[in-house]
């Protein structure tokens, strides 16, 4: 997550340079064109690249919606993650004598792993690194035999519960509400890994690239009886706002791609760290995460 | 699901052949029209199809907005299917006896089969194809009798609960958490089989396009000044963006027709089938599926 | 439903004749008004036209967004009947003794009985015709005494549960999880309902009317200078569009009218009755409704 | 609610009277000042009030969508009522014995007195008019001591429950089930409440209104070269088109206000009455509520 | 909150005043440039500016939308705390025997405690100020330990909750009832600190930012012929309309900053006090919070 007040402009203009440097060659040929070679070029009314320009605006606007909702799903999805993970330890301890405090110390801490695990597997990192403050080796080996590592801890949780059920530790009816929670957890993720699997539909993402580039072409044509040092700076100013917004409506898409413009996975799970180990009882928590320069992760 | 980056543009252009087709024989009309004939065709100032596009962009932009929710919304319910397929299998370890294990084998091969007969339902293919590795034949037999058989794989697992509580195995409780569980899939499926059954309001999809037929007339006898060099780019450029959208929100409208543009629903199907094996501690899972060049089925 | 590539052109051109039938007497009367009487007409330059245009689109594409919401959510809460309507029969099923299959299946008789009566009353259609199929004489004559003929057969179902609940046929727990079903049933029901009784705001719908007139009038005065053969085509073109997309939009905001665009409430209770049949193993299935020339009911 | 094809035009006409002055005289002035003082007065291009009408009607486009989506959702609270109230009266009849019904009935009528009471708490009626009807004196005393009335009966509801179940007349899983019900109620209420009594942002109604008091002006100041005639009528139409939308976005956004656009939450709380009275088996039932003149509340 | 028809211009125009002055800054800059040394500026059509008004018109359009949606939200979920506060109290005064009614009075004032305290930490304040009136001073301690005080009062009712069940008073199935409620606050907790938490994407801020100040500009420039004495007024009124509606959009973003634009959750947790005691049927409740002038906190 970006951080405001402290985004440094070189990095926003650096998500752009290659499309700026498309605008300024396509000014200057088309100015070069313009003044060398046609005089015979159409006169091209400046209405045409306006509504152009309207047009994508209203694509736009559609596309910013489009991503903006998907970022805040994926938000949302984040924060019962959160809502989950306190709730189940609550649970743990609401329902589970506390003559098994260690076993519900050891679900805790595992449910303080899966978040862990969920937001580096959903960025493509290593999954289980540093794992082992939270998991006893004996777990680490049998889940990293699955696909799904995240899973297969939630499987681990509801198989403990299913032997205090067998002991009679817990009964029919607690059994089935730590169950929901455990289900819940598992859908969170299931949506963690929608938002991540499915891609933005891509034909419309070309679609309105297309438009962009060809509206800076008419633009220029429009702009020739401007003079060069103002038709640049112009033709760069109006496109760019375009290809700037464009940019952080793809940038929103994508909440889990170990960017600076990330859903702030990490951050989170530590938050769910603290409250847990709290909830606990524990003295010594992690503090939170601090920011890494403009972002935090 | 079309992959980025891979997509040939000679797919996308071959989308729209027809309409670009029309739009070419559409221009060289009026313009062999005004040049020759009708020098007192009326004077169409170019504000007037200006106005028309700006409209229309509006209306695209309503009709992607409710094309995408169709989209997302089956992409959602089959991320819904992927959550509660793998939160059936954990309940069925969780709640049923290990003893039992043949028969959570049997429910949890039932629920893989189920995926990807609803995905091979909603495609129009023939169903129960290649489902002799999930279900026993006499299985299959019984559900071919069913028009939904989908439907009829889950009262199989209903039944096969019903016994487990008759016989005493499970408690009335248990069983009415399970039996949710099913129910939501059947929720599942009901709301895939609604996308793929209801068709977008007809009459606005014919007034869309009259819109961007009228608006392709409208703009050429605009143009008519312009030479015919280009004159026909632009007429083609512009007009080609709006059948490329309409198109593009056309082909998300409907998420189940067996196209590269389908939400990937064999691909989903083949990670519950992994996720559901290795819960089920099986060595031998399939790999996920590979993408069929630039998309994914 | 209308039904995509069946609908006649002179079906949509019908509905509005009348508006269609306004432009042409206003195009006529400014453009006599015009040429004969007012040289001293003010000027009225063609943006005032094309800026009222593009708010109506504005204004036009809200309209449309909520209507088609309201269509929308229509169609979800009859796919919602439809899946509880199978969840209610897997569950009678599931939860119910075999011994009482003939209760069992008069339950489940009434799920399709209560299908068609609630889409017959939604329409105002009397609702109990041709119910003798699916319903007992006595019931009948019970339910008509109800105002609201749909509430009452879930009554009579939710007393037959409480019967078997008082017989210890059922227990606590499962009389909760089908009465649960019933709720919802009732709730989807009441959906319906509110959207059938609850009027499109109308002051809105009033005021959008207006503008289109005004705009009508205004670009007739605006065109004026163009020869009347070109001017009233155009005319109609533009102001038809807004017509029909109105039209559209004021269709889909009332789904149960009885009309060919309709939700296809029977076509559904059809579906419906035939899984229920099949989850019973009747071997006697009526065929699925077929539609009536371009559209389905 | 208003009911269409009987609105008055003079009620729409009247609630923007003062809006219609203040552009008359505007005009007036306006026009008034340019011919006879200021020929130096700035050439106004008319693409400046036709830019800020088309960003006008972008802004106003947003009011309405949120005013329908207050509207929609106190319908949609008050079709939850509905709903609710009538699972509530089969639940009572399902779960508790008939030997009860007294009782039953008891709590039935409370039901349908806190439908009238909570729709005249929301509109500032006081809400315990001709409630005597439904309810006993002594628990009229006890409720008028309560600010929030309608809390106050949800939770005689709730004791008459406990009672019973203290009595051992429902067992406790059927007493959390009904106390359910009751939470929904109470969100429902709240829910109503909450639409109720949070102003739509102060700022952003002031700065549309601003906006268009400005438009005008501006708009005006442009139209000086058209003759006072025709100015005048083309100002009063276009500027008027902006205040009743803008008029009935802001009657859709306060739901519960005693005015004729208000939901008719009287004749919903009828239509419970009648429900309710018809499950109970009552033979005297109330007529639905009529229509007052061209709405119904 | 702001409360209608009492709020000052002052306080709005105090919000835009350096906007304000950047705008006449720029305007007589621009206008000393053109006049004084650059006769070779270049002509700057209207249709420029024009185009780039609607464009971000459309974009703040969008940004306002998201804006009201996160306000919107913050406002539901402080709703819903409302809610499920009543039924947690009823559901107290349902479920547990009256002999407890002293520990029924400490858990429903911990819940009134817990409204205030996720307020007040929300909004940055010391949390547990005043809490002794809600709070016994051992309670005070133990929660001062945790990081999240609202987390750790949860967890003190959830703990009296399984006393009660560990001595029998109350059976697993109510226990799990009322935990459920818990969990449901914990989650509205959750809610409201993602909102408090999570920044509007600062990228998107930024160029909706950039766009009004080169809207600015070139309007400006635009607008050089125009005499300075209409120039600079016309400038800040269209331009101040922008920067109004981005600053009316930017403080419903952020609803929990201790502004006069905030949710007013002081006096909702008021509110909730008031309901609880006379649920309790305490004789001495505080009157509702009074506005602060011209809002409420």
């Amino acid at each position: 997550m970006l951080i405001p007040k402290k985004v440094p402009y070189l990095y926003i203009i650096s998500k752009i340079r290659y499309d700026l440097l498309y605008v300024l060659v396509v000014g200057a040929i088309v100015h070069f064109l313009t003044r060398s070679f046609y005089t015979y070029l159409p006169e091209m009314p400046l209405s045409i690249p306006m509504f152009m320009g309207t047009a994508i605006s209203i694509l736009l606007s559609f596309k910013m919606a489009q991503s903006y909702d998907r970022w805040w799903e994926a938000r949302k999805v984040w924060g019962a993650i959160v809502n989950d993970s306190r709730s189940f330890t609550i649970q743990l301890q609401t329902f589970i004598d506390q003559s098994f405090s260690p076993l519900i110390r050891k679900m805790a801490f595992r449910q303080i792993a899966w978040c862990y695990v969920l937001g580096r597997s959903l960025r493509g990192l290593p999954p289980l690194e540093e794992m082992e403050k939270y998991l006893e080796e004996e777990e680490i080996i049998k889940i990293s035999k699955h696909t799904n590592k995240a899973l297969a801890i939630q499987q681990l949780n509801a198989r403990d519960l299913k032997e205090l059920k067998d002991q009679g530790e817990i009964d029919s009816f607690t059994h089935v509400h730590i169950n929901s929670t455990i289900s819940r957890l598992i859908d969170h993720m299931g949506m963690a890994e929608r938002i991540n699997n499915t891609f933005f539909p891509v034909t419309y993402k070309m679609f309105l690239h297309m438009s962009i580039y060809l509206f800076v072409i008419i633009l220029s044509i429009s702009l020739r009886h401007v003079s060069f040092i103002f038709e640049i700076p112009l033709l760069v100013a109006i496109s760019s706002v375009f290809f700037l917004l464009e940019k952080a409506a793809s940038h929103l898409q994508d909440p889990f791609e170990n960017k600076p413009n990330d859903t702030p996975v990490t951050a989170i799970a530590r938050t769910i760290e603290v409250n847990i180990k709290q909830l606990l009882e524990k003295q010594k928590v992690p503090s939170p995460l601090k920011p890494d320069g403009f972002y935090i992760l």
